[in-house]
């Protein structure tokens, strides 16, 4: 069962049921009811599925790198149009294989998200609150073609109780119907339903999924800040946005110039399509020349583009930059960059232009940083680091689903912690309203008891 | 210049900025601007505008209550056409104004709900992570003719170093100018500018608000659960549901039938209009007869009309329930009613009917009733106790804005704690990503920090 080409061990009739109106409503249904299952079993027996899932996914090994490899030819065909950094994202073996089933494991050790008393009260004698977090219930994730998103989503709504219909680029399919056909055969050996993970694979079924708001509980879009728009306009259900990344950096008056050098290189090169990368960079006129001469040789090296203001041109090669660059995420080594006279100029300038993803500061100035962390209005506010720090891996949340740049929680990288809800908890012993209203009414105690 | 009417002291001038877009754009502007100075303030300062804005209130005291007993002469006349306990709920004054000005000073009591460390990590050595709570912005806020909403919602956004709009029901205009208007007395006199609370007064006005994506974060619209899907409907702002209460009860088997028809009878008359008043009893068949019998006459004494399926009209009299009775929020003091089989047909008819919002059993049963609370997905579950608990001052969180039945926090009745969302702020010393992957790739410590 380990050879043939993965058209032949995954009959297509294992996913065909999701294939009309009434199929995705079913299939919804069934993740929602697998999803309550599961929110009840203790955090060991979701950490055992886990477990199952790895080992499912090393022993599908081969046909899940065959599924990938017969997508990525397909994907190198001049007429499929798909662009190199995409089929890049889209190899999925070797050691990326090795290490998203390494995240799955990593994701064991995390703590449980789900179960946690964030509040304890008495109300009064025998009246007591509690705050208790629970699972959202189904997930609709709509994601780029990477098969090691599949993965990585899949663990996470495992992990946190959460049912998931998973919808990948067309790009992936056939390498994420392998890895999702892995995943039910692991959790089919668990304790957990292999209901609980399901994969959408065409537009229409998506357009399904985006009505069904009694079984989906929120939808995250992953992609162009066109198409998450399209989803947020398009559905009832609550969208967690992934939308465009304009991420500043400022170099203060105050700053190391090397160290501003560095970091704002790594923000634009180390993974320019990212959405944390670096597009626009402003500089203090006070240091504006030391900075742009240096950064303007180091760029001219590593290959980027500058779009700057006038007077940036008179210190490094570049094109002049338009109103659009201020509110243009490259996803490419190209950078624009602006002279200001101060930092309140700076903060202004991405209070206006930015998409309150991550924005960062470089400076020796403390009570400057200070400043700039507290009224710079993104998820990420950062003094002396790179900008492709916004990461929910990085922040140690065991991979992400999205980032999102809303205002309301969850906010920023969402991992584990950012798929769950609460629910509140009280138990009295007939305690009526009337007892605490009107003429005699009693006191409440509004007393905090220790968090169990 | 306490004596007048209140159209005399506040000239119309004070508010008519709001009257055109570009007025309530002016207005929005400013209390975004006014909320980024209110939420760099300390606490202090925020509690210090809090007791001015207390005492200015109560200074007004006598143009307040003139322009309510206004806006009171005009709702009762017959042409007005207004319900009684809207009517009711449109008075202000004497202890329901002592109790109001009493709520704003035991919100300075109250712990900050802003600048809260909830996460410190070091991701690696003098790579630290902090996740802090920081204020939403500016709030649009649209309510019922409760004058003393006003007060209280206001003071939550001062507290929580929110900009508020408000937006309140047409009969109560004149009580809110006034309220508003001492409000802006007193923060005149206070760190914190009078900017950060404003007063909308006509549907255009709010129908501009829903608009401003730019300047508002968060829309509460408080009222029928029709206006609520209007208003998620027709804006891309976030909208903090306060929709449809559909409360159950389920007297289970193991129910004490005394404790079950007190907590029953107060779930419904203690204040029948209010959302979280019960709607449908669920009696367990074993308890069917003992129950109903007892809570029938009962109800028949408290003037309680039931709706009953054909089991339960064999022991009380009522009318028989049609199938949109278990979907329908009445407002009054009537109460649907039916006999199910087991607590799983309760959870089944709570899951299928509920609105998510509050939910309760009635039982002797500790595993029935943890079953019950893990299981029914509503913002609160409750045993023994009545449902009319659900309220953000009952929890203890100095009034509310609102309560919100969807899955996504915040949940449940939102005070204080849910009107703040957070900032990742990271702090490094010249760190890059490329440090971190690739061949010799650091490892990240993720260590924990204490939270300060």
């Amino acid at each position: 069962m380990r050879s043939g080409p993965a058209a032949v061990l995954l009959p297509p009739a294992l996913f065909s049921r999701a294939s009309s109106t009434s199929s995705v409503l079913e299939v919804a249904r069934s993740a929602r009811e697998a999803a309550r299952k599961l929110a009840a079993l203790p955090l060991e027996d979701r950490n055992d599925a886990l477990n199952r899932v790895a080992s499912a996914l090393e022993n599908a090994k081969t046909e899940i790198e065959t599924a990938n490899k017969s997508d990525c030819e397909i994907a190198a065909k001049p007429e499929s149009n798909v662009a190199p950094p995409l089929q890049a994202r889209l190899k999925f073996g070797g050691s990326k294989f090795r290490d998203t089933i390494q995240g799955v494991r990593d994701l064991m050790k995390l703590e449980d998200p789900i179960g946690r008393i964030q509040l304890h009260r008495e109300l009064d004698q025998g009246l007591v609150l509690k705050r208790k977090t629970v699972p959202l219930g189904v997930l609709g994730i709509i994601f780029e073609a990477r098969p090691d998103a599949a993965v990585q989503i899949a663990s996470l709504g495992i992990k946190s109780g959460n049912g998931v219909l998973l919808k990948c680029g067309r790009e992936a399919v056939g390498s994420c119907r392998a890895i999702v056909s892995a995943i039910k055969d692991g959790l089919k050996t668990s304790k957990a339903s292999p209901d609980v993970v399901a994969l959408l694979t065409t537009r229409e079924e998506t357009a399904e999924m985006m009505k069904m708001k009694e079984y989906v509980d929120l939808i995250i879009p992953r992609g162009s800040n066109s198409f998450v728009q399209y989803v947020m306009q398009n559905t009832d259900i609550p969208v967690l946005g992934h939308a465009d990344g304009i991420c500043h950096i400022f170099v203060d008056k105050a700053a190391e110039i090397q160290k501003a050098v560095e970091i704002a290189t790594d923000s634009k090169i180390q993974y320019p399509s990212a959405c944390n990368a670096v597009e626009t960079i402003l500089v203090h006129e006070a240091v504006a020349k030391q900075f742009l001469e240096a950064f303007g040789s180091r760029a001219e090296k590593e290959g980027i583009e500058i779009r700057g203001c006038q007077g940036t041109l008179k210190h490094v090669k570049g094109a002049e930059a338009v109103e659009a660059d201020w509110s243009t995420e490259y996803g490419d080594k190209i950078v624009s960059v602006k002279i200001v006279p101060s930092m309140e100029s700076a903060m202004q300038h991405i209070n206006t232009y930015g998409s309150r993803h991550t924005d960062c500061i470089i400076t020796e100035d403390a009570s400057a940083a200070a400043v700039f962390q507290s009224q710079v209005d993104a998820a990420g506010v950062y003094w002396n680091c790179s900008t492709r720090f916004a990461d929910g891996f990085r922040y140690g949340f065991g991979a992400e689903v999205g980032i999102s740049t809303s205002m309301m929680p969850p906010r920023g990288p969402v991992g584990l912690e950012g798929l769950v809800t609460y629910r509140y908890i009280m138990t009295g012993n007939g305690h009526v309203v009337k007892s605490y209203t009107g003429d005699g009414a009693k006191p409440f105690t509004h007393k905090n008891l220790p968090l169990q």
